[in-house]
């Protein structure tokens, strides 16, 4: 190994979409980038499992949407198709021991005080949004006072019924993988806002999880990587970082050396950790990364011969309230062929811990059976395949889908998330600021490290760092028509002041 | 290098006082222990310097009190003496820009309502802790509840005046560098349990900062390593730990391998990220330890030509509730002999973060402004040597003074803290129940963790792991007698509901 041998213009660490991405792009700008990944394969928190069973299936991120604009044209450019979910059935809510189907993004409820809550709740979620910069949450007019707050005390404050506040620690569960008391609301909510709103960010059709792409979201970072060739090093995982001299140094644990004149970190903030720096990060920056936690999910697929549920008019989209069940939320995961009959569901936040500790062949038997509870047949029961990745178990990921923010971490060290460090840029998803958490962020935050790095080359101008996308044609985003009753219902709040003043 | 000259029966990772205390028991054991600390320097997060303007200063870790007496016991056993930090004089507490002074442990009120709001919390704080198991927190009766609440929430259940709320934040910074909406009252409530209980943990005399050692804490660390000799090996910072063969063999970033039978992990747990294991930590641990952040501090030491306030009748202890002053805390730092006249002072949490970005003398110069304020006199203003040190830059701590469950962590992780690994076993003073955060800590988990080895290898019986330690014969406890009064005072809940039931 020849020191001249190991040299590029920009050490990438991480090869899941965000390095790659940036690694791509800097090398269509004619700059030399090489990409060290920890692991044996690319892709990082997506990847795409094959096997006689499965023929294929995604284990980490996999569904896309309208206004994932980047991601889309990846996909696009490498020949990925998308398809669509199905939700062309009823979907169904379990909650109290009862199943009822609805058609729509969101449970309905039959209770009218319910309704007007539930309505109030996520109305609210969206106003709060509104206030919130994308682009720095931290400047919100009530920045502090919302970080202060977990997502448990703001619901606590806005909702009346017990029914509407178990529904809200199950979307916050879902979406983003940790319990409402453990997140801090003002965080919550700008996650909630950066992905479009609640009607965005949950549904399937319209929505974030409107389509997975044919053969695997795998593909992607599979082909960028192919495009990359050996400037892509697998099982590199680094170790260190020393950038006391003219040039970068970087070492992984197999000892190699490379060096470089700028460094682009495109991991989770808390996997910084896994690096020594030479010299030491900048305080609030070696803070932050300890106050990031990853958030804990098990994605599952359980394989059927028929794709029964259907049949019975249901799409295979569930909702599961339910203490004992280990499964939140589900999503048909058959293939677009028909073939391969499949549900996909996630074990998330404390269920993730409670479930850890048993065997996949208990997970499997215990969902299966919370299955043919929910969808009242015992077909349920009768799977012929199951597959499961347990994220926390990750050493380079350190949990799922994304890193959350504890109450007063967002105000306090939020500015340093993407602030480079001498010659070091920080991608991942979790630095972008539209759909952050997704693969969309890990594109838009790739590509933007990488223009950061032109910039400081030379070859473009400080404006162009950020760009705007284009829509996909393919995949054009329509908006969520909120009707009038929505807008202007009170919430039970409002309702009893009501009934108070006009003495009822 | 041959192979057979880096073997050991154990590597201690970390060369704070728990890692060489650790490895201290092993060699009285026969067991043959070899110490990797990552810094040139032992003691982790106690440091003494030595310079002229100073002769010596504990930068980090510095104050010893009555319970703690493991760490006693190792400073006598090298001739460590300690004194006691004086608290002769009167103390000053300054609060809504005015001094007072008081001789107490806590600052009094004259406001009847705060003082029945402030005795009824702090007892409250100590009833609570009663339930709550020092070795096993989760398994309190209300653990889940208290877990799901931050201490701001705790606070604002308890208390009824914005006075006592201050003053409670500002305990809780004091106590845990870190914010009452960052942490887990259930941690909070066990962390001043287990140091004994409100009276023992805040106070100088009888409590955890009654005395100093002479000459810097960092001699305790520096005597165990000299007795260790070359069996510590210093800027030998572990990056990689592979227990998959037969020997658990250990690598540091300067390419060095070690083999072991096992291995002590002696540093804060979010610090275990800095290494890669294989095979990978189980899914639990994995995700503890990106949960557990480390607070944030800078000590600060101001040095006088005279010990002017001694002469106005003022111990030099002072509590400063003032959004605008850096520092919360101080206590005389004159030496013994009375050399060396010095104010030291923490700037703690919300307020380290927002002085982080000062330079140094503009820090010097706020605090001095700040101490004049609250002196009343001007001769705070002429100092004559400033010290400081910010924990938070500090990449092999992270931050100081230790590690805070936020939320919701502590029922759902703190079970697996120092549950072994394999061959890996966990010490730090996270890890203890006695004093955790705390020197005295540090040696507690150094000792139990050397034990769980011994008794792996048959040394001892699995009953001898945890071991009480005798009362130290120069620095004996006395119990805190609280008064009648103190016992049965209403609270201004209690006191509002008699007033309206007796119709006053
Ligand atoms: C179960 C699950 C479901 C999800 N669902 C969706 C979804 O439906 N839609 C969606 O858009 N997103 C989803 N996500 C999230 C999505 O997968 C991520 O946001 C995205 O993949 C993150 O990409 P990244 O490149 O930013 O980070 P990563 O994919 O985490 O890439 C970081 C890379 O860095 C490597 N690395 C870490 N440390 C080192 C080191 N020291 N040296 C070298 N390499 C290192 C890692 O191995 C990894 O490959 C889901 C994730 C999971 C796990
Ligand atoms: C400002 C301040 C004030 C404090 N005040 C007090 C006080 O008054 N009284 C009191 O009792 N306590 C106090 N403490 C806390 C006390 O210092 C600690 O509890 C105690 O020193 C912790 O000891 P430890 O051995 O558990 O951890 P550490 O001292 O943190 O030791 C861990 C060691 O591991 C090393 N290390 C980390 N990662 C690696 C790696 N990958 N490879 C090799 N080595 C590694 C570190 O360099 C370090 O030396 C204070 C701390 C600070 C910073």
């Amino acid at each position: 190994m020849t020191a001249l041998g190991n040299t590029y213009d920009v050490v990438v660490v991480g090869g899941g979409i965000s390095g790659l991405s940036a690694a791509k792009l800097l090398l269509e700008n004619g700059v030399s980038p090489v990409v060290l990944e920890a692991r044996d394969r690319v892709g990082g928190r997506t990847f795409t499992a094959r096997n006689k069973e499965t023929k294929w299936v995604d284990l980490g991120g996999a569904y896309v949407g309208p206004t994932q604009n980047r991601i889309l044209r990846l996909a696009k450019q490498y020949g990925v198709k998308t398809y669509k979910v199905n939700e062309q059935e009823r979907l169904l809510h379990y909650v109290d021991g009862k199943s009822s189907t609805f058609k729509a993004s969101f449970p309905p409820s039959w209770n009218p005080l319910v309704h007007l809550d539930f309505n109030n709740l996520f109305r609210t979620f969206d106003e709060m949004g509104k206030e919130i910069p994308r682009e720095a949450p931290w400047k919100a007019p009530h920045a502090e006072e919302w970080d202060k707050m977990s997502m448990q005390q703001l619901i606590e404050k806005i909702c009346w019924t017990s029914a509407t506040r178990r529904f809200a620690t199950l979307f916050i569960n879902v979406n983003v993988t940790s319990e409402p008391h453990e997140v801090s609301a003002l965080w919550f909510l700008w996650y909630i806002k950066q992905a479009g709103g609640i009607m965005r960010i949950f549904s399937t059709t319209n929505g974030g999880q409107e389509r997975k792409f044919v053969g695997g979201s795998g593909q992607i970072s599979e082909c960028m990587a192919r495009e990359l060739g050996d400037r892509v090093k697998l099982q590199s995982p680094v170790c260190r970082i020393d950038q006391s001299g003219d040039m970068v140094l970087v070492e992984t644990t197999d000892k190699q050396t490379y060096m470089a004149k700028q460094v682009i970190l495109a991991t989770p903030p808390v996997l910084n950790l896994k690096i020594h720096f030479n010299p030491e990060l900048p305080p609030l920056r070696n803070q932050l990364i300890n106050r990031v936690p990853m958030g804990s999910v098990i994605k599952c697929m359980v394989y059927y011969k028929e794709n029964f549920w259907r049949k019975k008019g249901l799409c295979g989209s569930m909702v599961i309230e339910d203490e004992g069940a280990p499964i939140g939320l589900t999503l048909d995961d058959t293939k677009p062929d028909g073939s391969m009959p499949a549900i996909m569901g996630f074990i998330l936040a404390r269920k993730c811990r409670r479930f850890c500790g048993l065997t996949k062949e208990e997970r499997f038997k215990r969902i299966c059976e919370s299955f043919s509870r929910v969808l009242g047949t015992e077909e349920a029961l009768h799977a012929i395949h199951y597959e499961e990745k347990n994220w926390c178990e990750e050493e380079y990921s350190g949990g799922c889908y994304t890193a959350y923010f504890p109450p007063g971490i967002l105000t306090q060290f939020g500015k340093v998330l993407r602030e480079p460090v001498g010659r070091l840029y920080f991608a991942g998803t979790e630095t972008a600021t539209e759909w952050s958490g997704y693969m969309e962020g890990a594109v838009q935050a790739g590509e933007r490290a990488a223009r950061e790095i032109l910039c400081t080359m030379g070859k473009i101008h400080r404006s162009q760092i950020w760009q705007t996308e284009p829509e996909s044609e393919d995949v054009p985003a329509r908006p969520f028509v909120t009707t009038f009753w929505e807008r202007n219902l009170p919430s039970v709040g409002g309702l009893v002041k009501f009934v108070a003043v006009s003495g009822f």
